[in-house]
């Protein structure tokens, strides 16, 4: 049985706002708060952290409390989607704020040089557009190109990820699905730009995530995921293998099938649920998928897929995974 | 030519939060200073109000700015969606936030008589469910029926109006479409409850606005409604008429149709806009709305309508909207 | 353990044509093959059979057939969505195809008589609208309401199910949600006509299915259902439990709770599939949720919902579902 | 004022077929009969003709049928998508069958020669997958690659057009989305494969038209495109301008905007329509389109676009397409 390891994005552990609950779902929460409550789930080593963070924290603090959680830093996300980047980061008609941008994320580099992580993690939430005629496309992709280009050539040193989504907040993302992201990181021409695959943004794109998953494998850029839920028409980052267990497994069994090693990591938001439980609900059902891989005829399965063969392979899947 | 009322939620001048940029899409306003911004709309005469506002602003001054801006009150909007009620309202597990939740709206009625206002706005967002499993719909749906019930029974001089939404922030909302709400408020057998139809939550419901208003009508429910736009998948509350020019259109043609007489509200979320701009947009293209109901030949469209012949009835609609 | 009877549309044996394959997916078959095959299905006993069907094949014939598969026939499915009807049937503008759809449907009567049978099954594919402003909304409704419950009230005898579904083949389908038919059935004011729950109907329109079973329950109308999966966003009549099969299992967990007691229909369309392994495919599943409920902690998920507890009612579910 | 060529995929003018109406919307036509009812279109000039045709049609009669109604060809479309490839062409599990597509794909260069046509345009709507588990997607993928790389290398003298589609027949199409297939034209590494654009296809999937047609342009891909319009959630095939008329005017702004030049062609299936009526609409509305662009403040548009400003652009959009 494989060794896994298990990651999350601290914001799983955060209080949220949205357009109605503008007082919150609960009370706010430190980000050493956030970091302890990461330290409670089962089976957690690494998380990814949002940068800059609160001004009265220190890097010293947040290292002391990953610390004594036994957890290490994968990645940095640098806040490139909050108030001064509402109308866009990377993409933003002011040339200032496209610099802020870059200053934001090359000090998200620092951070990741600090703490040991593996990659800045770039989110580029407000890239986009909300209106027809609203903008001039080929320069906003443009933009985007440059923007994280620039900072991949800054940053030699280190590993850059692009987390698509279709959409929200903006109405159109701009790195909206796998193939754009691709097509993107081609044109920038550097070594060090890869995806991060969310499991939840695929499906809401209408992609197949293990699809997704082989297409950025094969294209050498499949360099982070996370994983998650929802209804297929939003990212409504619910607890993992909670409404589609089934495309979930395919999407570890296409990771597994091309030996590709990394932290599965979690994209929760769990907005009414207690963090810590749903984190552990969804590494449980992680670990069950996991023995499930190891369970599954892997040699019929290919040859299933040879022939196409749904109900084939559908059998055997459900074997490995139902246990019937 | 008819002579028109335009209104709007006092929220689309507000200034917004989300999930992302949790600091907000510009500084805070007061309610009085957006009272302020929607005095400087060209043609704007009412607006509802969210209940209760921040403690440091009086019911007089409200009144007062109010004034000086020539607004009327047309609602109020109980906020029964945040952190208090952020796992329901009239459905919440704990009776005892169901009992807060009816005396918040039982304040916003004494409000409405205040104010001399037209009814209660009822939108009950958190009121619904996200996972498989979670609830008992059963239970769910009575206490969704028994709570506006009450309501309704407890002030039998007011209207209240259910504003019905597919989702967010619940995956599920309990009051998800017109045919739902009204089967709800049958169940209820008091008369002065009726719907508040978003033109673009139906949209968003895989309704036909036009049908929804007509249903509605035809259950002498219809006592309010608001328009804006979206992409038909989620509620974006973009300016109406920027998407869907036509079934706004065929959504007042059916209510003139009906002798429907009631304000023309918006209910827009201009994240990134300026919101007075964003509410004279909308107005000037209702207005043109308006102008094409004058130009529009009835006759030659109702006869189109008897056939149900698609081409027939859209030349005729188009002629008036476009004027070609 | 529950003594469970399994049950198909008979179009689930059949070949399939679409607007690109327009010589089918495969040789075309005759009434009886079809018989024949749903004979081959380990555990099928019934049949639900669509009317009228080619002129020679006899009713003698068709009870010859199923007689020697030990199929009964459960519904019959009067064929008002073919080229006859393809601008509506009950709603058709043409009084004289209203006439029609009526004669069509009195002649399943009879063969729902002759064949023992529980119900004629309405699925009025035909009747919505396509553009906007095509209809008269209101109109469009009412004979909606007045061409079902005229069959009604001409066959007191027998039951008459409506199968809803939000659209296809026309772009809005007047009778699109179970809320939607509930209002209508109520209109009609007659005992004898309920609603047939199609599992991917409900996903498909936005629905939970438990939910949308619960309501229909709850109402008395819950006359029949069958099950399928798709991708949420069309019905792909994809073999039950390949995509969501948590959702499935609280859909069957609801019907269990409610003392549900009828046939686990199949509707599937297996265009690519042996459609006897895709009958076997589901029912296998069908038989291990019958057997996961028989093993469900009951008490523990009351209690779980009756505190909307997500994570406590899933943890519960899965152990019954997955085994862990 | 700008001249346009019109053109219409010749499937318009068919009489369709699909799983509910098997015994078709009418009666079936003949591919002369078509072509006599594309001739009756006031403004129609050139055809895509699906291939091969019924055995009893000839060559010389298309061309002469073609001739007598003004009709030049600007495209074949062969027929990749019936019985025989309904488990896909280019990615059929079976060799032979491949080799097939090959030939079928072939003998439609050879009519795109005799007809001095401008393409061989390429639907591989069967060309995907339905079930999570049934394939392969590295050898999915390679063989969507490959198969049309051949074809581009077997005909060196003639271009290729792959119009890409979300999905239908298929629940997932491999060639999904614009980015997707310009990522599998690269990969090709031909100059003489493109995009074919279709307008509702890219609503479908998520897009935004006018982005798309940018991004095609900006690789050097766009080599044909058609419009209709639909409900966004699937592909409805309606006529165009009917409900999304303002991010058709944008699609046509980009084009223009970047000095495309082609033919407007329709992709439109009017199931229950008057298919000259249908087609006509559609011009007029296009007509208007064009006069509109005309009339549009191009720089001012420009301004607002380099700032973002949706409401300023929309304002100017507004007053070119409604004329206020």
């Amino acid at each position: 049985m494989s060794k896994l390891t298990f990651g999350a994005g601290i914001w799983h552990f955060a209080t949220y706002v949205d357009r109605y609950a503008t007082d919150g779902y609960g009370p706010a929460k430190s980000l050493i708060e956030m970091i302890d409550l990461a330290g409670k789930v089962r089976d957690l080593s690494v998380v990814d952290i949002n940068a800059p963070w609160s001004a009265d924290v220190s890097v010293d603090e947040v290292e002391v409390a990953l610390k004594r959680n036994n957890l290490s830093v994968i990645g940095i996300t640098p806040e490139i989607y909050n108030r001064e980047f509402s109308k866009g980061a990377f993409t933003n008609p002011d040339a200032g704020i496209r610099r802020r941008a870059n200053e934001v994320c090359n000090d998200a580099a620092n951070l990741v040089r600090r703490f040991g992580a593996s990659y800045v993690k770039l989110w580029p939430g407000q890239d986009g557009w909300d209106y027809p005629f609203q903008v001039d496309h080929k320069q906003l992709w443009r933009h985007s190109i440059e923007g994280i280009g620039e900072l991949a050539s800054q940053n030699p040193d280190l590993k850059f990820v692009i987390e698509y989504k279709p959409r929200e907040p903006r109405v159109h993302m701009s790195y909206g699905s796998m193939a754009r992201t691709l097509l993107g990181i081609e044109a920038m021409g550097v070594p060090n730009v890869g995806v991060l695959l969310d499991f939840g943004h695929a499906l809401f794109g209408g992609e197949s995530p293990a699809d997704s998953a082989q297409l950025a494998i094969d294209h050498g850029r499949l360099f982070g995921m996370d994983v998650n839920d929802n209804l297929r028409a939003w990212d409504d980052d619910m607890v993992a293998g909670t409404v589609h267990p089934i495309e979930l497994f395919e999407f570890f069994y296409t990771l597994r099938k091309n030996n590709w090693e990394g932290v599965w990591q979690l994209d929760q938001f769990p907005f009414r649920e207690d963090c810590v439980e749903a984190a552990d609900m969804a590494i449980d059902f992680l670990k069950h998928i996991d023995a499930s891989l190891d369970r599954l005829d892997w040699d019929a399965l290919a040859a299933a897929q040879n022939r196409q063969d749904a109900m084939g392979a559908q059998k055997i899947a459900r074997q490995a995974l139902f246990g019937f």
